[in-house]
């Protein structure tokens, strides 16, 4: 039987218990060119709170009674007549949150060689490093000795985009929760410096840290980190859009960023990005980071639960901070 | 002697006459190098409030006490040993809300052969005119054909944004406040449609005449205007940051757009401009634009009001849109 994870309400606020339905489904018989997976592992990111949503999006909400999207990765239990994958591939993919999934492959990604731990390729080497990666060189459009921020930074996304410009030469400041994921950004992660938000004055850090102010910042929260944030940004400075955690769960309409017009003063630039856009380059990206993992020039941290029944208690560890790395939900058994 | 307004508070909400100090000042003699210019036009701009507050921005704040700033048009009277300028030379320059100014010409420029009326030198041929031409332009990247939507679309700056566009091949969109402003912007200038924000929904109006979303968005206005387009751009869509005339004289906090998530769904990239910036491209602008106006493919329309004594009530005319084309201030008697 396969444990699904199926979305029955469109969750208002922080998404409830009564929001999800577990389902035990039979493993159907595999179509011609299909192959099975049995997954061993979900990603669990922030995007996943925006496809719960009944808006238009740079990609459709998930339908209510239908298996939740997710991230995963899971290795190939049988193959009907499909000669890109082999029984015993590794592979990753949008599996959604269930144990197993049948697909004609479209999408999935093999892990030829994989010469770092497994669950690395859910976090540095999967859709959250594919986005730092592509964010920061490209959308960012770092260039060597700038000046960064980066909220989130003991993220998934953000441990990696401030990595990134530590390898260019950057000087780089994160912005995180509480003392001892500063403590991590800063002596695990090389980073220059981290302000503790939930503690300290974001604005009074900004100004200590960054009294130039700063050329990219990599925002991952939105709110008023954003603000604090823009009316620091340096001539010519991009802001990446990348995500909005504060604003997720707001029962309220978004917070817009009120010093916007500091785009206008500084000749700043703000934009958007969605990594799926990337694709065709994953392959290039995921080589240079696991050589930089493999040289030690970086380093991947992953928290890993277990059972698919504890998706929504797990989920909430995304938005209340109380996880220490990559979030990733071992669901095989 | 010299009539001139100066900035003796900084006011809160709309100026009131008591910002304002009419001074009459002696007119010093020249120094070596320095030259003396009669004003006859001051350009009104939105841009001048911010220039009443004491904030960091593209340019310091006018102090107390002194004149206050504006764009000017004059005739140079005396000239002293400066042999980039002659006794009759019409010139543009920032020469502040007085009657004549001593200058050692610097930032001034000559009208050398006047092809057109000499207001148009304030608004199409002048900052609003540069403004227009570079951020629709440049900051705008626009490409023939594509859909565009500006607001302030009968001022000084959106109306010819709008005219560039449609010499561009592309579909324009105004957005005005009243009936008289949306007909003279379609049936004199030749956009395709103006949506009438004091009468109708702007998200409706948007919907009809963008069916399939906007690829630029050209920003005078900020606010829930600003909002509207954000919720209805194409993928990788520009927004040009130009002003936000909705919110200069808040005394609340400026309203950031709430929308601004839609730039990462579509990709989007917002930016600010300062018109300075291209200070030395205005001479290439200016050529093609009188060519336009010559051609008869752009139209100029200016509103010239009379007095220095009447500076606060007509500069009001640019926040309660009381004014039929570029504001100007006739200050010479």
């Amino acid at each position: 039987m396969n444990k699904q994870i199926l979305l029955v309400n469109r969750p208002v606020g922080l998404p409830k218990d009564s929001d999800w339905k577990l389902n035990k489904a039979e493993i159907p018989e595999l179509q011609e060119g299909e192959i099975l997976i049995e997954q061993d592992y979900l990603s669990l990111d922030p995007a996943m709170r925006g496809w719960m949503r009944d808006v238009r999006s740079y990609i459709p909400p998930v339908g209510l009674g239908e298996v939740m999207r997710a991230g995963t990765l899971g290795r190939v239990l049988k193959v009907n007549n499909n000669p890109k994958f082999k029984v015993g591939d590794i592979v990753t993919g949008i599996g959604g949150v269930q144990q197993f999934t049948v697909t004609n492959g479209k999408g999935y990604l093999k892990i030829e060689s994989a010469q770092r731990p497994l669950t690395e390729y859910l976090g540095t080497l999967g859709m959250p490093g594919m986005t730092a990666y592509f964010g920061i060189l490209e959308v960012g459009e770092l260039k060597d000795g700038e000046v960064v921020v980066v909220s989130g930074a003991a993220g998934a996304v953000g441990s990696v985009v401030g990595q990134i410009a530590k390898i260019k030469g950057c000087k780089v400041i994160g912005i995180a929760g509480g003392k001892d994921k500063c403590d991590y950004v800063v002596n695990e992660l090389g980073f220059d410096a981290c302000i503790d938000y939930k503690n300290d004055n974001v604005a009074a850090g900004l100004k200590e840290h960054c009294p130039k102010g700063m050329d990219v910042y990599f925002d991952n929260v939105g709110g008023d980190i954003l603000d604090a944030c823009l009316a620091r940004i340096s001539m010519h400075a991009r802001i990446v859009i990348c995500g909005a955690i504060s604003q997720y769960n707001n029962e309220t309409p978004v917070k817009g960023p009120s010093n916007y017009m500091s785009l206008l003063v500084n000749r700043g630039t703000m934009r958007g990005m969605v990594v799926f856009d990337y694709a065709a380059r994953y392959h290039e990206a995921r080589v240079q980071m696991e050589q930089w993992l493999n040289e030690g020039k970086m380093k991947s941290k992953e928290d890993v639960y277990e059972g698919i029944e504890n998706f929504n208690e797990t989920l909430h560890r995304l938005f209340n901070g109380d996880k220490n790395g990559k979030l990733i939900l071992k669901v095989s058994e």
